[in-house]
């Protein structure tokens, strides 16, 4: 299925020069959504995984349907202020200033095996706070899945201690 | 199976004197989650709808397993900044100051058979303002399901003209 056909181009957002991959009109069509959801859960059985986690918010768009069709439990990683439990905080850089992703503490168990879902891979930063947030709970990242991966704006090794799946390049 | 098990009700937040219900441990279950997904699914199938609508962040964490298990179309409700296309905006009151929603305008189609999903409903102005913006795009609302209700919060007649599923009654 040539899934570029479902992911819209929109310049300039959400600040002038930056493109913008729109999901919602793939997440529109039930079967290009349907087909998206089987390949991440096979990678998931490929993995090994017990344990889908998934940034807010966009990444909670496809890691609920793939936890759900590999009978997987579903761990949220959330910004500041939205958990409302003890939580586990991982700062990270961005080009300008900072930035938090948090994890209840406990949500994630000592061996866990883990698979982190989100639509796009960009800079990585995101995720490298994800693994973490789940290795001080003494989880294992078995692998790591995105929707799109825009390989222009991270290095080439980038998450390669890792078994990655990417459903499109840019 | 008893959901409220899974449910944990966390003291004033996010603000003093608001007990909030906390889902985090049913999504952190693969069976109590593997239920509800289910028990939505087949009401999305009594209604014959072909569109889940959901409105962000935490509806997100329903909408998308019960869209993939019922192969329905997923349409996303968000605030402003987020969707990157040409939006329909529905302002409404909330106790103090007013709230916006959005949805990417062309999203519903005319004829639409709709089931809107979310986690809790409490005064119902989230769910009022998703109903215009379906309804603007000439897409009927079949059923509106939420894993929480909050009666307290609501007159007992809100939404009385659809068909409405509560998995969970405080």
């Amino acid at each position: 299925m040539d899934l570029k056909k479902y992911i819209l181009n929109v310049k300039d957002f959400p600040i002038k020069g930056v493109d913008f991959k729109d999901v919602t009109p793939l997440l529109n069509d039930a079967d290009a959504f349907a087909y998206v959801i089987d390949q991440m859960a096979e990678f998931v059985k490929e993995c090994g995984a017990n344990v889908i986690v998934a940034p807010e918010a966009r990444g909670f768009l496809f890691a609920s349907a793939v936890a759900y069709k590999s009978n997987s439990r579903f761990v949220l990683v959330r910004k500041p202020g939205k958990l409302p439990r003890e939580v586990l905080d991982i700062e990270y850089s961005l080009e300008y200033g900072t930035n938090h992703q948090q994890m209840h503490k406990g949500d994630i168990r000592p061996g866990d095996k883990v698979v982190i879902i989100d639509d796009v891979l960009a800079t990585g930063g995101t995720i490298e706070a994800i693994v973490k947030l789940i290795e001080m709970q003494d989880g294992k990242v078995e692998g790591v899945s995105f929707l799109i991966d825009l390989p222009f704006l991270h290095k080439d090794d980038l998450l390669s201690e890792y078994k990655v799946q990417k459903l499109i390049k840019y």
